[in-house]
């Protein structure tokens, strides 16, 4: 029998913890009473096992219970239902790992191009990668390629749309990302690099994939989505459906108890995306520096064969602080700065402002490509 | 301008509020720092302002932000990621309450069918509803439909399956929800009323539009999914492509930051639920009164003309606490209670818990139909 594992911190003593475990294993698959279970069969086959119960710190334990991965139904609704559905209603758990078995990894897939992928398509192969976003929501579509136009002749790698770029009356999205697309290849012509641009995809199912078609059906060669607000289901549909490398947003992710290597580390991988963009430890998130290690780790260790995914720590990064964060990630990673490039004055500056992102990125980690 | 007003809880103490829900209206539209922004006309179209700032408790404030709505593009995806997008990211930052205006109810529709729909389909003009679970994950079609056959006969309105019932290999959504509708149907030849059985929809929008097809087709007069599990948008799609009344499940909802009052309340309502099932203060979840109280009151309440959605607490309701949860929300209820049922030892003891479940809700609220 495969097992499905997830571990849980519990704010129970220790003496309480093996209990309260078994009640988690309950609520998270068959949801009855203890006296309602008569069938020892269907409890082994179903409600699966306790697995390890330790202390954690004051009044804390974490305990692992290995669920039967049948219980998900393969399925990515019903998977994230066997995880966290009824138990993140209950103030006292909080979801910190989750350890897919290899059917699991094999029936989602995971990403579809992964690092391997990302690296071809922006020609960069060895060196941390440089992201920034076209924004702000408001700007009509040539003031967003205005500034495309600039971060691609600056030699940003990746320029994703601002999360909060939806199919607005003011901006449209048809309009601006054939805009984007547009200045994305005039800035080619000039510098013979070509920046990769990732429209943000948003909407409920029959939006999201209409615009999904109109970015491939344009050119775009990346496209992005927020996992938690399309819905993670959706997002592992989107991830099946696209000829092209997917972005995942943390937007709408508040991991209150969710812990964000669990979330944003093994559960967007397994989903299928290529990049996680998260907010880091440098910046006005305040995500712990363990949490951070704890998530490029598991976007990018191995997962039973899964592609490894790319981390984008992002979340206000400033300039100065590239060497470090490229120090503490390394080269297999893609930095996201956004607001300290738009703290420019003008244009001129903009555009300084991203030559100096690519340049520090590549001081720090070599300047191949 | 029609605006969206958005109260935010903030562990900031009073002095410093004005200025962190001032970034709170940037982060959640424009992303940028203050600086970025030189545009005064971009700002009143797109930023909104601070309308309410006010102390709550120690250290705490409460603040109201009014977005301009254009912002949400009247998108469902677009208008969590206005509401709590980046935000739900700092851990300071509660999302608390929803004021949608007018135009965004237009837009959305909310519920289709609503109490009054529901009281139709269920034969019942004014007493409070009673409603169970078809479970445990791990029975096979006929074993469920056993108990659906029980329930039915005992004569409570409305049988969901349990949310954990997906289209499993052991228990396949088709041949499940085909042998509860004909449960039903022998009960209603026998007692000449007819339960509603609310199939539960589950998985990435491919399949979960497969599954409402089947379920329409087979003759199911009802439908349940997970909006968090499947994602929101999704289920606001769901229910307007739905010809029957849409239950909604609280599962995976405990991962945000999010009052349950504004999420379950207002925000299930606006995309659509009929009924909403939630975990109230009775039972194992330990939801304040206070929010059950407020959240019911978001799901019945006047708003701009959309119906009212039936509140369903749920969450380990006992057949001993009927009397005294029927009078804290009313008879513009419906009860639903699964484990106390269940503990029974027999098919026969199930059938007798069952009964006394529906003539306990019944004498509390009078016994039409």
């Amino acid at each position: 029998m495969d097992l499905l594992r997830v571990t849980y911190r519990l704010a129970v003593d220790a003496a309480a913890a093996e209990a309260r475990a078994e009640q988690v294993a309950r609520e998270q698959t068959v949801e009855v009473p203890r006296e309602a279970l008569r069938d020892a069969e269907l409890v082994r086959r179903i409600v699966g096992r306790v697995e390890a119960v330790a202390a954690d710190g004051d009044a804390h334990a974490r305990v692992t219970i290995a669920y039967p991965v049948e219980t998900t139904a393969l399925d990515p609704a019903q998977l994230l239902n066997v995880v966290f559905g009824m138990t993140s209603l209950q103030p006292d758990a909080e979801c910190v790992a989750i350890d897919p078995p290899a059917s699991l990894c094999r029936a989602f897939g995971g990403p579809r191009f992964g690092i391997e992928g990302l690296r071809k398509a922006v020609g960069v192969e060895r060196r941390a990668l440089t992201c920034t976003a076209v924004k702000p929501m408001g700007l009509a579509p040539e003031a967003l390629a205005a500034r495309m136009r600039i971060f691609a002749r600056a030699g940003i790698d990746v320029v994703k749309d601002d999360q909060g770029l939806a199919d607005h009356a003011f901006c449209p999205f048809d309009a601006r990302v054939r805009a984007c697309l547009a200045a994305v290849e005039e800035a080619a012509d000039e510098t013979g690099r070509r920046t990769l641009y990732a429209p943000n995809l948003i909407g409920a199912p029959e939006a999201l994939f209409r615009q999904l078609r109109v970015a491939e059906d344009l050119g775009a060669r990346a496209v992005m989505a927020s996992p938690l607000l399309v819905g993670l289901p959706v997002f592992a549909e989107l991830c099946r459906r696209a000829a092209v490398p997917v972005l995942a947003h943390p937007s709408f992710g508040g991991v209150q108890r969710f812990a964000p290597e669990a979330l944003f580390g093994t559960l967007y991988r397994l989903y299928g995306a290529d990049a996680v963009i998260f907010v880091g430890y440098a910046g006005r998130f305040g995500t712990s520096r363990a949490a951070c290690r704890a998530l490029a780790g598991n976007l990018r260790g191995s997962l039973h064969g899964l592609r490894p995914a790319l981390p984008v720590p992002g979340g206000g990064i400033t300039l100065d602080e590239i060497p470090e964060v490229v120090s503490f990630y390394g080269r297999e990673a893609m930095l996201l700065i956004g607001g300290s490039l738009l703290v420019a004055p003008d244009d001129a500056a903009l555009f300084d402002r991203s030559c100096e992102f690519v340049r520090r990125v590549a001081a720090c980690t070599g300047s191949d490509a």
